[in-house]
């Protein structure tokens, strides 16, 4: 099955179109789980238990490498210990957003892809069509490439206006192009501060999957998001912070679970 | 000090602008080093190794992060390792052209420098200020943005025209002007495969170091980019298959110094 096909299946059985993300911060996460306990340790505890409780509210989990990476290979294991944890019962998406020369691009994939085991992941374009196309090589993987982000930064180049449009519609065409005949598929992340942007780009690409972030602490709106990215080919809305750190206490758990599912209702509405 | 000055102080007693890449892939690596051992300890071997012959002709390494990120944890393990056998002898650059919104950027930064201890790094530059500014708040490290590639990709995105020039170059109009009152250092990432565009961005930018991939196997001649760099501020020229894979026999880490030292010998001639 494609990455697709198991997206929607899921995203039908849980009624919901979002994708908890895992930014795990020891500086905000229940001070009671770092007691005694290793930092990256503290983080693997957080993490299962979030997973555990959200698990039934979402069809996808994505993990941003950063939080991990800065406890280098014990966070690195950690990151392998959660992917296991996981073991199949939602998505994985692996927030990389790497992005190099044609060989080692190919390693990227294949450590995100085989090695983690990731069902998607995130890639950056700047270095063009090569840095993007070995990710494009897996069957059953889905690779979101960065199209127009939800940072302030993204007024610095992705908005510069290049030979008639916008570099990121430069990037959402090329996307197109290079994923005409893939094993893998391609899809974009685009931001959900800038509906105008975001309808545009539903425009230009119809058939490309989205995966959504800056809805809740970064200022999006979902209800505008929903409606901006219709339904042409599947969304997925990322909310990190609103869920994971929905409660400091003893009961963050069961408060991320009741966010999620807050989430999931208002939607619906 | 600032790594500019470790950087000259090393090239100068080296007699050399060379950077080993250490870009270990076992299909490439002397076969004899696979034999009874992991994939992942043999890479530790090779590099070691490389590192111990070379040290002498080079005032710096560059690690390809997926090279080891293929590997997962035990890779990022072997990685933590040969910075620690480097062990200031000379700098290390992580080339893990990461690049994301401010907090992640942040914990990329604190993994590179802080946990690895990396001298310096590679970051993208599509999601604008935000992602690499929090690289530039550490003293006595630099951060080199790519600004204009070295593979075919460069194409796609780096040379549109926009708005009256490249994007290439509105990259390193904006990071001169993000470096102005940093403490950490910024600089650079130009291919030396397209000279023109070094000789603009030279001129563009006087006062930033440039990292210089794309030497050798990827067609880039060394002399042509000396000239191109000229000497306002620093360059690093990066070789990495024509001194690692040099031999693929026992003698493979004196056949990487010879391939070092010649090098050097040929450029100063």
């Amino acid at each position: 099955m494609t990455f697709t096909e198991r997206l929607l299946d899921l995203q039908q059985q849980r009624s919901s179109v979002l994708c908890v993300g895992l930014d795990p911060d020891t500086s905000r996460m229940p001070q009671h789980l770092l007691e005694g306990s290793k930092p990256h340790e503290a983080v693997y505890r957080f993490c299962a238990d979030i997973i555990d409780a959200t698990l039934s509210h979402t069809p996808a989990f994505k993990f941003n490498l950063a939080f991990f990476e800065t406890f280098g290979s014990q966070g690195w294991r950690v990151l392998e210990r959660l992917i296991e944890h996981v073991d199949g019962r939602a998505l994985v998406i692996a927030d990389a957003k790497r992005g190099d020369i044609g060989n080692t691009a190919r390693m990227y994939a294949e450590s995100l892809f085989d090695h983690l085991g990731a069902d998607a992941c995130t890639v950056a374009p700047y270095m063009g069509r090569d840095s993007v196309e070995p990710f494009l090589d897996f069957p059953g993987k889905l690779t979101f490439v960065l199209a127009h982000t939800s940072n302030p930064g993204h007024h610095d180049f992705q908005q510069l206006q290049a030979e008639g449009e916008p570099v990121f519609a430069h990037v959402v065409r090329k996307v197109q192009e290079w994923t005409e005949d893939t094993p893998g598929e391609a899809g974009l992340v685009v931001g959900a501060t800038d509906i105008q942007a975001m309808k545009r780009i539903r425009e230009m690409a119809p058939g490309l999957p989205l995966l959504i972030p800056g809805v809740g602490a970064q200022g999006g709106n979902a209800r505008d998001v929903i409606t901006a990215a219709g339904t042409s080919a599947p969304m997925i809305i990322n909310s990190s912070r609103a869920i994971i750190y929905a409660s400091s206490e003893a009961d963050f758990a069961e408060a991320a679970a009741d966010a999620a599912r807050k989430f999931n209702q208002d939607l619906r509405a």
